[in-house]
C-alpha cells in the first residue's frame, strides 16, 4: 500500500542503482577487448599466421568474457524485476555484486592462461558461489521486507511459493559451482563440461523444453508460477536496461578509441626536434592514417549506435530472444577497436592490410546483421513488440528495413572490393566509412523514390 | 500542438540521446587519467622530485582536460534544454558534436606538450569553433521547427527574440576563438589568455554581475528573456543528465582498476614454470597487494558513488552551482586510479609508501568534501532544492550530515596516522577501506543512538 510505503523514508526508487549496474556491467565485458587490441603483431610475419593465434585464443576468450559476463547481467536484470525497491542495504550489497561480477573476467582470463591448473577453476567458482549466494540473500532481504517487491507478488497470496521458486533457480548456479570446484580437485575435465553447462543452461533447457513440447505436444505452464524465472525466449525483457547496456558498450569503444591516440599519439618534444627540426607538422603527418582510421571508426560506432536507437524507439516491449541477437551485436561492436588497430598497423599496399579491412567488414557485417535480426525477431510477434509505424505496412516500415540493412550492405560490398580491387587501401576503407553518414540522409529521399517508382510501375491506378 | 506533433512521426523524445552523450562525455573526461596513472615512478628516486614533475604537468593537464570536457557538457546541457525533442538529422548532428568533443582532450594534451608551437592552439581553436559552428546549426534547425523545442518555447510569442539571444550566446565561443587563432601567428601569449577567457567566461561574467548588484543595488533582471543561457549559479540544471555524467565517471574508475589488473597481473606461463617451478599459487602471491589494493579501491568508488546516490535521491532540483561542487568531486574521484597504482607500487616500509597514502587520502577527502559541499550549498536554498525528509528537523537531516561527512573523516583520520604511525602501511590503508561498508551498516543506529544521548542530556522532557 502506498501509505506503508511512504512511511520508510530510507525506501527508494531502484532506476539509478540499475543504471550504475548496467554502465559498469557494459564497460567491463567490453573493455577486455583492450588485451586483445594491444597484441602487437609482427610487420614482417604474415597476418594469417599470427592472426590463429590471436584467434584461436585471445579472441575466444573476449568473446567468453562477454559472454559470462553477459549472463551475470542477466541475472541481475531477472532480480531486480522481482525486486523493484530498494533501501540502503541492498544498495550496498548490490555494490558487492558488482566487485565481484568485475572479478570475473580476471579469474577467467587466469583460467584461460593455465587451463590445466586447478586454481584458476577453483577461483572462478569462488567468485561464482559468492555471487549466487549474495544473490539469494538478496532475495530473502527482499521478501522480508515486501514493499521493496514487485506490486504483482506483493499483491500475490502465494509469495512464499515464488520465493522458493526464485531461490531454487538462483541456488542451481552456486551449488553447480560447488560440484566444478570438488570435480577439478579429481578430474579438472569435468570441472569445464560443469561450468559450461551452468553458462548455457538456461538455452539448453529452453531447447529440451522445445523438443519435448515438439514430441509430446505443447505443455501448457501455469502462468501464475511462471512469470519470474522461465529462461523462455519470449519472457519480456526490460527495454530501458537493454538500452542503458548497449549504451554503455558504444560510449566505451568509441572512448577506447581516442584513448589509444592520446595515449600513443602525442610525439615527444625531444623527439620532434632532432628527427623534425622542431616541425610539429611534420611529426604529426606521420599519424595522418591513425586519424583517419580514428574518424572512420568512430563515424562506425556512432551511426551503429544511431541505428541501434532508431531500431528501439519503435521496440514496444522486448524479449529475451531479442537480448540474446542483441549481445551478439555488441559482442562484434566491441571487436572495432581491434579493427582499428589492425587497419593502422601495417604499410600500405601490404597483403595484410586488405586482410586487416577484411576482418573490420566482417566485424561491422556482424554487428550490423544481429540489430537486423532483431527487428526480424521481433516482426515475428510485431503485435506486441512493435509500435505500429514500422510493422508490416506501416509506413516506416521500409525505411527502417533499409536504415537497418545499410551498414551490412556497405560491409559487404567492402568485402567484395578488396577481393577484386587490388588498388584498395586502409585511406579508402576508412573515407568510406566516414561518407556513410550522408547515405543516411539521403535514404529517407532514396527509400521515397524507390517506393514511388514501384508504385508507379505495378499499380499505377492509386 | 499535440495533434502536429503527432504527425511527424520521426519526431523523437531526446533521452537517451542525452544519456548516450553523457555517458560519452564522461567517459573521456575521466579516461584521461590513464596517461597520468602509467607514468612509471622510479623505486629508487624520491617519490617528492618525480612526483613534482607529474604534479606540474601531467595532473595539471588531466585537470584542465576534466574542466575542459565539462564545460563542453554543460553548453550541451543547456543546448538540450531548448531543443527538447529530436529527429534523425539533430541526432547525426549531435553525434558529430561527440566526435569532436572526444577529440578535444587530444588536440589540448598536443597544446600542453607544445606550448610554444602554433599547432596545437590552432587545432584546440578549430575544434572549438566547428563545435560552435554546430550547435548554431542545431538551434537554427530546432527553431526551423518548431514542434522539436521546449514546450515554453514553443508556446512563447517572441521565440525569435529566443533565437538570437541563443545564438549569440553560442557564437560567442567560436569568434573567440577565432580570434584566438589569429593572435597564435602575431603574439601567441595571448590566445592563451583569450582561451582561458572562453573557459571561465561564464564565472568571470557571473561575478562582474554580482559585483555590479552590490556596488549599485540589485539590478533585476527581467525573467522573461533570462530563462536560459543566464549563467547565472542558481538557474536549474537538469538533475537526470548531472546523476548520469555522474554514474559514467564512477563507473570507469572502477573499470580502470581492474584494467590494470587484467592487463598485467595475469603471469606469463613460461615464468611460472622457470621462476616458481610451475606453482601458479606462488606466481600469484606476489600480486598480493595488487589484489588488496583492487578491492580497497574499489570499495572507495563504491562507497563514493553510494553517497552520492544518497545524497542526490533528495535533491529535488539541481542548481548550476550544486554542478560545478560536483564537477570538482568527480574530478578527484577521476584521480582514484593515479592513488591505486602509486599505494601498490612501493616497497613496503618506504617513504615513498606513507606519502602515497598521503595523497590517497588528500584525493579521498576532497571527493568527499565536494559532496558535502554539494548538500550545504543545497542547504541554503532547501525550500527548492531538499526534499522535506533532510531539511533542518527533518528525520533524515542529520543522518545525512553522518553519511556525508564520513568518507572526509577517515580520510583525514588516515592521513594523519601516516603522520604519527610509523608502521602505518599501504596493507593497513587498503583494509582500512575495505571495512569502511559496515561503518555505512552501523551509521543509523550510530547516529539513531547519538541523538537518544543528545537528547536525553539536553531535553529529557520530550
Amino acid at each position: 500500500t502506498p501509505s506503508e510505503r511512504g512511511g520508510h523514508s530510507s525506501t527508494q526508487s531502484s532506476h539509478r542503482l540499475l543504471a550504475y549496474s548496467d554502465a559498469l556491467i557494459s564497460i567491463i565485458a567490453t573493455v577486455m577487448i583492450l588485451p586483445v587490441a594491444h597484441t602487437k603483431v609482427q610487420d614482417n610475419e604474415e597476418l594469417k599466421e599470427s592472426l590463429q593465434v590471436l584467434l584461436t585464443t585471445k579472441i575466444a576468450v573476449y568473446l567468453m568474457t562477454f559472454l559470462i559476463v553477459t549472463v551475470a547481467w542477466a541475472s541481475h536484470i531477472r532480480l531486480f524485476q522481482v525486486i523493484e525497491r530498494i533501501d540502503d542495504c541492498l544498495a550496498l550489497m548490490n555494490l558487492a555484486c558488482m566487485m565481484l561480477i568485475t572479478f570475473l573476467p580476471y579469474t577467467f582470463s587466469l583460467m584461460a592462461t593455465f587451463p590445466e591448473n586447478i586454481l584458476g577453476i577453483v577461483l572462478f567458482c569462488a567468485c561464482d558461489m559468492v555471487l549466487g549466494l549474495i544473490q539469494a540473500l538478496i532475495v530473502v532481504y527482499g521478501f522480508s521486507r515486501p514493499f521493496l517487491l514487485n506490486d504483482q507478488i506483493q499483491v500475490s497470496e502465494n509469495q512464499v511459493f515464488y520465493k522458493h521458486h526464485i531461490l531454487k533457480v538462483i541456488m542451481r548456479v552456486p551449488i553447480m559451482c560447488f560440484f566444478a570446484s570438488i570435480f577439478s580437485l579429481i578430474f579438472f575435465q569435468l570441472s569445464y563440461v560443469i561450468l559450461a553447462i551452468v553458462i548455457f543452461l538456461p538455452y539448453i533447457s529452453q531447447s529440451l523444453k522445445w523438443c519435448r513440447g515438439k514430441a509430446i505436444g505443447q505443455v501448457e505452464e501455469t502462468p501464475d508460477s511462471m512469470l519470474f524465472y522461465t529462461y523462455q525466449l519470449n519472457e519480456p525483457l526490460s527495454k530501458e536496461r537493454v538500452e542503458a547496456f548497449s549504451d554503455g558498450v558504444f560510449a566505451i569503444v568509441a572512448t577506447l578509441l581516442i584513448l589509444d591516440i592520446c595515449e600513443d599519439n602525442v610525439p615527444d618534444p625531444a623527439t620532434v626536434k632532432e628527427q623534425y627540426s622542431g616541425s610539429l607538422v611534420a611529426a604529426l603527418q606521420v599519424y595522418g592514417p591513425e586519424y583517419l582510421a580514428y574518424f572512420g571508426s568512430f563515424t562506425t560506432v556512432g551511426l551503429l549506435w544511431f541505428v541501434h536507437h532508431s531500431l528501439f524507439l519503435h521496440v514496444i516491449k522486448a524479449t529475451r530472444f531479442m537480448g540474446l541477437l542483441n549481445t551478439f551485436s555488441l559482442a562484434f561492436v566491441g571487436g572495432l577497436p581491434l579493427a582499428y588497430q589492425l587497419t593502422h598497423e601495417f604499410p600500405r599496399n601490404s597483403r595484410n592490410e586488405l586482410e586487416a579491412i577484411q576482418i573490420s567488414c566482417v566485424i561491422i557485417f556482424f554487428a550490423g546483421f544481429f540489430q537486423l535480426a532483431i527487428w526480424v525477431a521481433a516482426l515475428f510477434c510485431e503485435r506486441e513488440t512493435l509500435h505500429p509505424y514500422v510493422r508490416y505496412g506501416g509506413r516506416e516500415h521500409t525505411f527502417m528495413l533499409a536504415k537497418l540493412s545499410l551498414y551490412p550492405c556497405v560491409a559487404l560490398g567492402a568485402f567484395f572490393s578488396t577481393c577484386f580491387l587490388s588498388k584498395f587501401s586502409a585511406s579508402i576503407f576508412h573515407l568510406m566509412e566516414i561518407t556513410v553518414p550522408f547515405a543516411f540522409l539521403l535514404l529517407r529521399l532514396l527509400v521515397r523514390g524507390g517506393l514511388a517508382l514501384l508504385r508507379l510501375m505495378f499499380c499505377p491506378d492509386r
